[in-house]
């Protein structure tokens, strides 16, 4: 595609100029009087070339939009999910009747609903299954553990105002938008411009804010709403700032994600796990990002549900005792190498990537496979979902691998869930700044033999030698590494002395041999101590929710074919209200069977809805399909009544006393809407619908 | 108490002047050098007094610190509780490693499930079964939102500054700190200053911040760490506040509640309802009190998780459709007039505090009965649970009538669900400060004729006589009340004019016959529009949680008798972990089974814990009675097994099959202990629990 645009701007530009000089041609046999049928084939050969160029500009066209029809179906299939999910209050822009504030929204009923199902089931599929501890933290959080996990420091978006107004926008935004309109709708710019954008994008993440506020320059880009000049692009914390107590002198912060506060309480954990390795702490809760201009509407918000794993585990055994059940899993994976290459994802046995080496280690792996069954569960559509390892610019320093679950919809492929080996970095930063060790014992089953490195300073010699400086050229003889001391030892016997660095003073100086003594000494140890590796599954509960909901959708004709009508094919897991119940029509002894059959669904625990209004039954089904809801008992007898599954909108006729049961047994997920189907009388419901 | 506290404060009084007239009588029979006799007689009756006034101190000290032994003993209680929940990660102080945060707490691995248990139960109790509509709001609030609300305005604490080291206290603690150590430790203070200090203490709620800087300047209050004098109290908002996006020109809050998320959703809900009333709201969410200095441990704490319905009813029809389930119910209510008149709370009947107007509607004694049964349900114990209604006193203006369920721990009476008729407040406020409005419809089911007033002010003759000031007399005579329309009318009728206020004016206008018509007219109505009261449960789910811990603890002595050992009685509803699986002895073959059991409580959904290390089992019992596990299934052969029931010690011996069925059966409430132990043979467990 890259390719096949190149050479269309090229062609583009190319055409330009036989127009150009065509022109000019004709220009000159009109004025040198030539003869018309001369003019009127050099004419003919103009719009010739103007057609060609026409037809070059819309191939461009459509190769820099991608496929344009598609993107502007995406936009209506996204307003049409939209319009539903908010008409039916899955979801509410919060403080509406304020006018609302951006990136904050409020689940309705049935939105809280589906949350709740997702929750109830993440719990069980995980902490349950895996018998992980779960934990419970507060949101408020003391400055000190965030500057310790680098959040005060590093967790900030480059800004820019608008010099006159002083709205905010984010930098990379601006840049963003600057390219992509130029490379979408200015056909005319060369094939080297056009492709300079494009590494701009690509790199878009990396760039500086030097590198950004020069970019921005360059483009001469302008606060969008005004056309006034923009600041210098320059940090801003996406933490939302507070102040614990009444002093105003401690400093706290609204979490920016659930994982410190497991991190902190690892050494308790740890005791309560019977200081055994491995295990895993979770939590569920709220987290908060103050994004400088929210976009992308459900997807983009400032505070939001987490639910996060953070899987201890010993960095020389990454082993995990259930990988094998996931083993044969086989998905799209878009490892780090298809990405530079510019393939696209590709279906991968999940055993095969983790023994090719692809995914860093079993632990890992097991962990992407649960998370893949788990959304498959919920109902995402599995080709429309791709686990995407980090690029190596993507990465933290300290990450040893990291793969992002992608969701696609009509907003492009959207992280959902980050699974990261996050090494030791975040055991060793809290073990830092709080001095309280967070490391983990494996005791020998007998005391091992080990050789240890043992640098000796003979103080005295060094005193006589540096005096005041004696304790730093200490320092840093006792400091060196395993190497270095080694190096030192060879050199002393060889040469009697060495040049030392000592970086505290600044300079070098002349170690002697009877100022240091290093030797390697055999020592028996009865454990061996460490700092954990921790491996994070990280959910973006809101962001999986959204895709579930445009996964789910769909629309179709009444029978009568006059009217779309709203489907969400949420399986009952999810659903928000797994059944409805409907007199036929409203008549007291149906209304009493509707009764009874809603008393047995509420002592089976099926959250339902009795529904005794008149309106007709066709808009009834119509009102709980956009719901979601996936069966509906119609009671059109005292003995028996129907049941109707949403999609297949197939029914099926039993007694009474079963009704519930049926539907529990379905929701639960102990038999199929298929079963059922084989083993109960089917109904036709002849115009019933509409 | 209180009358016999008062009448040894004045007999103490009066020893203490007899010892000094005896004592002088003394020393002047000494200076006279009257007969050893009688010095002796005198002497003798000096001690006499003496050991009187130690007896009326003794019996003061009793009287005044309640039951001395029960304070200490509580005291003791509750650390011994306390201990074992943090020693088991019931809860975790906050970033404990940071050395913590005041009034921030974690809740570890086994309070979690406790919290989550709870919560899944609350869903149950009342938004399934009662049809709720629950929703989810953000943390994060607009300060607009919190102006309408009064919480900008309102939600403050009156706190005072150590002048030298700004040190902050809350202004009422101190005072109340002050006066209780007086009346306790101080026996000397006469009665009437017994009496005063004690009403301080009953008012203290109602001081305002000149009064309560006028006692702790009388009182000679400093403080307490330094003795530096304090500043004036002044009021300090317990909201944390922060600021929404980077402009820094939002300012925000955590919200201190959830109700308001559901308040400013009325007309959306509503609608969702089908625009019919009543309808429940509810929320479960985190919300935030910024607390000046947090004491009471885990009750007073600056982040909680709160449950909060709001029930929208008719103001003209607070009847319940369900209020007969509830109305037999007996419990301890204590009303206002009970509490005013020194009574103590007493057993009713609800039904009968209802039908007597003690509580004001069917629906809020519906709730009150409602919170009853899901305390009740959790493991509250019932005699240490009461209904307190609000003295007039604590009760917001505009209240109907408000009822706290308060359970009783080692600190005292504790409010831990508040369940109050705002009347109309909340939707009044938002809709004044937002123009939207909040109001529900009754449609008639024919048109309604209404008499109603009509006032018609003539622009023309009013102008005429008060030029520029027409509009505000037309605004003021239209603003008139019913009742002074119709004065007016009378008095034009019968003199013609009539001098009338225009309060925007500050001065009377005379208003002539010519200048208003006032009339009654009759209209037809098709529907009635008001704003719904609403009637809010709200429950501190940390309090519940922590007065339950409280309730479930005892100790009982090992076999050996040798140990106490802890016991939480748990149901099995909260129980962190329904059942634990032990193979008595290390043996594969028991392994084996014990993961056969496992499997099948996994698929039974019951949340247990496999325990193959070689403990005792004895040990192995006491560690999860501890954390209030209620059956233990023992594998001691491989074709059946025991179950233990925790507080009776009782075994039961099942076949392996069954053994998870029965303790799903159990643990769901379809059957009970008592229905297994009739059912199955008794195991004798010989000595094996020690």
């Amino acid at each position: 595609m890259a390719a096949s645009e190149y050479s269309l701007r090229r062609a583009l530009v190319e055409k330009q100029s036989s127009i150009e000089s065509q022109g000019n041609a004709v220009r000159a046999l009109k004025a040198s009087n030539a003869v018309k049928a001369d003019v009127d084939e050099a004419i003919e050969k103009l719009n010739a070339l103007k057609l060609e160029k026409s037809s070059i500009e819309k191939q461009l066209q459509a190769a820099v939009s991608g496929n344009p029809d598609g993107s502007v179906n995406k936009e209506a299939f996204r307003q049409a999910v939209v319009n539903t999910l908010e008409r039916r209050l899955f979801f509410i822009p919060s403080f509406k009747i304020y006018r609302g504030v951006a990136g904050l929204y409020d689940y309705g009923p049935p939105g809280c609903a589906v949350k709740s199902n997702v929750l109830a089931f993440w719990r069980q599929h995980f902490v349950l299954e895996e018998n992980m501890l779960e934990v419970d933290c507060p949101c408020v959080t003391p400055e000190v553990v965030l500057k310790a996990s680098g959040h005060v420091d590093k967790f900030t978006d480059l800004m820019v105002k608008d010099e006159k107004t002083g709205t905010c926008y984010r930098a990379d935004h601006l840049l963003k938008d600057f390219c992509n309109e130029k490379i979408q709708k200015d056909l005319s710019i060369s094939a080297e411009k056009a492709a300079e954008l494009k590494h701009v994008l690509a790199v878009l993440d990396d760039l500086s804010a030097e590198e950004l506020g020069a970019k921005i320059k360059e483009y001469g880009i302008t606060a969008p709403d005004t056309k006034n000049p923009l600041s210098d692009p320059y940090p801003f914390n996406l933490m939302f700032q507070t102040s614990i107590g009444p002093s105003g002198l401690s400093p706290g912060y609204m979490r920016p994600e659930t994982a410190q506060g497991i991190f902190v309480n690892f050494k308790d954990l740890y005791y309560y796990n019977g200081n055994k390795l491995p295990f895993a702490a979770a939590q569920i809760g709220q987290a908060f990002r103050n994004e400088i201009s929210p976009r992308q509407g459900l997807l983009r918000v400032r505070e939001f549900t987490l639910a996060e794993i953070e899987h201890f585990v010993d960095p020389e055994d990454k082993s995990h005792p259930k990988y094998s059940e996931v083993a044969d899993l086989e998905f799209l994976m878009f490892p780090r190498e298809q990405q530079v290459s510019g393939q696209s994802a590709k279906k991968i046995r999940l055993g095969e990537a983790v023994s090719k080496g692809i995914v860093n280690n079993e632990t890992l792996g097991y962990f992407i496979g649960r998370v893949y069954l788990f959304l498959i569960h919920l109902g995402i559509d599995k080709d429309r979902l791709r686990f995407r390892q980090h690029l190596a610019n993507e990465m933290a320093h300290y990450a040893a691998d990291c793969w992002d679950a992608e969701i696609e919809s009509s907003y492009g492929w959207i992280e959902c869930v980050g699974i990261a080996d996050r090494s030791a970095y975040d055991l060793r930063a809290h073990t830092d700044k709080s001095g309280v060790p967070l490391v983990a014992h494996e005791k020998f089953s007998e005391p091992k033999e080990v050789e240890k490195l043992v640098i000796a300073p003979v103080k005295k010699e060094l005193g006589l030698s540096f005096k005041g400086n004696q304790k730093k050229v200490v320092e840093a003889l006792e400091a060196m590494n395993e190497k270095e001391a080694l190096d030192m030892k060879s050199s002393l016997e060889t040469k009697g002395e060495v040049e030392f660095y000592v970086c505290t003073l600044g300079e070098n100086v002349t170690i002697k041999k009877s100022m240091v003594s290093i030797s390697k000494e055999k020592k028996k140890e009865h454990q061996r101590t460490f700092t954990p590796s921790v491996i994070e599954p990280s959910f973006g509960i809101g962001r999986i929710i959204y895709c579930l909901y445009e996964h789910s959708f769909y629309m179709r004709s009444s029978k009568a074919g006059d009217e779309q009508q709203n489907v969400f094919r949420f399986p009952p897991l999810v659903a928000p209200i797994k059944c409805t119940v409907f007199p036929l029509v409203q008549n007291q002894q149906y209304e009493d069977v509707a009764k009874i059959i809603s008393k047995s669904l509420t002592a089976a625990g099926i959250s339902h809805k009795i529904d005794i209004t008149g309106t007709s039954i066709g808009k009834r089904y119509a009102r709980t399909d956009e719901l979601g809801v996936p069966f509906a008992i119609t009671v059109d007898s005292t003995s028996s009544v129907t049941i109707r599954e949403r999609d297949s909108k197939d029914q099926i006729r039993v007694n009474v006393e079963e009704a519930a049961s049926v539907v529990k047994s379905v929701t639960d997920g102990h038999t199929t809407w298929a079963d059922a189907w084989a083993n109960f009388p089917h109904h036709s419901s002849g115009s019933v619908e509409d």
